[in-house]
């Protein structure tokens, strides 16, 4: 008799660029990962960056979400704005919808939404934006999932309104003992290590655990583990996290 | 016996506010039109004005078209962007995707498309960004209807990929005697005394035909006439416009 | 042996549209004040309105400011936007820079800066915005005047910086007890009452003081008094308050 | 008796990332050109790689024009658009008056302006356009240079109009026999031999001719030579146009 296998999605921005501008390397992560998270209009990407990233999902069996994100091209979406929840709601109707027809129409369908940065972060404490976007999940049918951070504060309003939520964890970012990010702005926020970055995101696949900064082990009960790409060695560690874990036998698999 | 009574439908451009501007009175004009052509965020229109006017048209049984444009905010969509094919095919589809959403959310359905200001105009005679747009109704999946004026480059094309087009007329513009609109940029182009504008809407509703600014009467085999709503003696002229079809008992119905 | 007159600066935002949007009554407005703080592209304001409004400021020797803004024209800069220190100070710079270009062609100059919307008010509270566009002026040229609330955060650094502070004050807003403003949220915070208007505007012009929504008498020692124009009611309350200062002899000019 | 030295002026588009991302090697060029043309939030640009490209090319002593551009992020000011000769006028004043203040600040001046994709393809052929980009530059005060293509119709009203006028050639582009260059739609427009680019700067500079696609030798009476940077390879070739032309005793100085 054997267990049944670990199962892990590996989820990466991409489609990040906008117009003649490119962000990191879009097809050597769509080699790696399991689920694409495609930039919609928000901090990054047009019609076409749209296309051809869906287009490259589709080609490889990649799940998509919707990234999305506060309007805001200039400052990538890394600046909190302090938007209307009915705003809000209606921008993210807005970005998905496009998205969505442009995956429908290269052949796939959009299966989740993940928030990109400033909006990210202020899903973990701010209620109300919080409440905003599961408002917009829910007037978009409720059937697409959401990719969240383990105690975001948008969780109890996702699952009360029955939203699939898909748990995230980072394979190169220090968490503190509460299980949630050391903040960019600390030192040794960011592992560049390969080892330490393989290291935690085999403790993530295999234990759902992580070491914190204080060297205590913190419960991760993710399923998906988010990797970057937006440098070449990004794609390195990238490809390194998902060679160590199809070696120890982690099936990866799209969680949405 | 009775003859079949004759159908018209009534189109306007609506939700063309952005953000805290506002643009014409769209709850007057929701009570004249059968169709309101939405727009989707190319030349005005944001998430907010789109489910405020998509509101209005539901409750009201008004049919939507989603009012494309080229991104040009500044310009209203009026001034001609020589966009690639490609590009616009893209943009298209996710203008539509993003209204559909919000559609969707507001229990309504987007029956159409009809392209804004300088894109309608090119459609009558630029071949590549007709096609461009005929592929994005293809690939948007070949329901959605096309509202373009007779004559237009954009029909054959159309025609070929199995869309169904609807033409339109015009109550208030002076006609040339081969059936194109009399450019704005000529004196007498808008029609502004209401029983003139009244008399060509009962010729379009009644005889399919309009009389061209040579005094000769031309063909117009249109099944929607467009009402203009961007000032208040508009709202005034299309209100007498319908009372006077209904009086003689056009149907209006929608055409899409 | 008369006194000297009491000195009262009239400010109002104007060139607010946007492209074929329209916003308030900027010709009326102009024949009412004597400073007109003109958008510059971050809340509104496109090179085309700029230069209308300049021109209309021009033509009546209204001076001007650069009302700059965070770049958000959907949110018309009402947001607060999390921007660093350094996109702050480079933006209002630029701004400033264009507003300053086209006076120069429409032969007058700008003399001063009013933050806009959410940023004015993050400036009343925001160390490092505050501190931030401070910078813009002092590398602006420290020439610039800065329109400001009393009490406000960015006093104390435009003051170290040499940067001339002209206080304004509201007519049309009521007070707190400690010379802020009841917010916007809470009832009453708006005051629509003509007299009450007049009332405050004149006690404002001629004893430098406001009372507050308790009752008590506030010291406002500022040397300019904002109206609002954005609606035909606002345009006539705006009118009332010129009308009644002008009858008890106050001297309306220019403060920068 | 020495003859007097041959004068080249090397040009370089640079500061045309945007945000979050970039184009180029900005530093690698401004080591190699006598002039920057910096975005200036048209095609590209935002405050604070304007700052940033400034601040560069104050470091170096390398001369300065705005490169100034349609209102189009997404098509990289690469799309024409049919813009009135107001609205452009008014767009490349503001434009222009960012940068202004922005090199201000960084303790150098904006010397010209030179058009960027689309805008410049029109100069060459568009008359309302050309003469608008000219009424700006007077209203901007006449004293800023206009850099151009030889037999651009830009050139008649420019020099009516008092303006300086610096034309420039390519060392990497192929041109026809009437001094034009070969469309990029065509085959072998752009040259990547470094040899026949360094030849073709060579004859530009020490013969002011160039030799066109049909074996013709063309007068080219240019005093700039524009290079390009946007790719690693281009840098390159730029640093062999520059180095070759030292070799032969060229003196490269700014030409505005």
């Amino acid at each position: 008799m054997t267990a049944d296998p670990v199962l892990l999605d590996l989820n990466a921005d991409l489609g990040e660029g906008f117009g003649d501008w490119s962000m990191g390397d879009d097809a050597a992560m769509l080699d790696v990962v399991t689920t694409a998270n495609i930039a919609c209009g928000g901090h990054a990407g047009d019609p076409g960056t749209m296309r051809s990233a869906l287009r490259g999902a589709a080609a490889r069996g990649v799940a998509v979400t919707a990234h999305v994100a506060y309007p805001d091209l200039q400052g990538f979406g890394r600046r909190f704005l302090d938007i209307s929840p009915t705003e809000l709601t209606d921008l993210v109707i807005v970005q998905v919808g496009g998205l969505q027809a442009m995956a429908r129409a290269e052949g796939t369908t959009v299966r989740g939404v993940k928030p990109h940065g400033a909006l990210y972060n202020a899903l973990a404490h701010h209620d109300a934006q919080a409440a905003a976007v599961v408002q917009a999940l829910r007037e978009l049918g409720g059937e697409l999932s959401l990719l969240a951070a383990p105690g975001a504060a948008v969780l109890a309003p996702a699952r009360t309104a029955g939203i699939n939520v898909v748990l995230e964890g980072f394979a190169d970012r220090a968490y503190l003992s509460d299980g949630t990010l050391l903040p960019r702005s600390r030192p040794g926020s960011v592992l560049t290590d390969t080892n330490a970055v393989v290291d935690q995101a085999l403790e993530i696949a295999t234990g759902r655990r992580v070491r914190a900064d204080d060297g205590t082990w913190v419960d991760l009960p993710v399923r998906s583990l988010c990797l970057h790409g937006d440098t070449p060695g990004a794609v390195t560690l990238a490809r390194a996290v998902r060679d160590r874990l199809e070696d120890v036998g982690v099936r990866l698999e799209a969680a949405l």
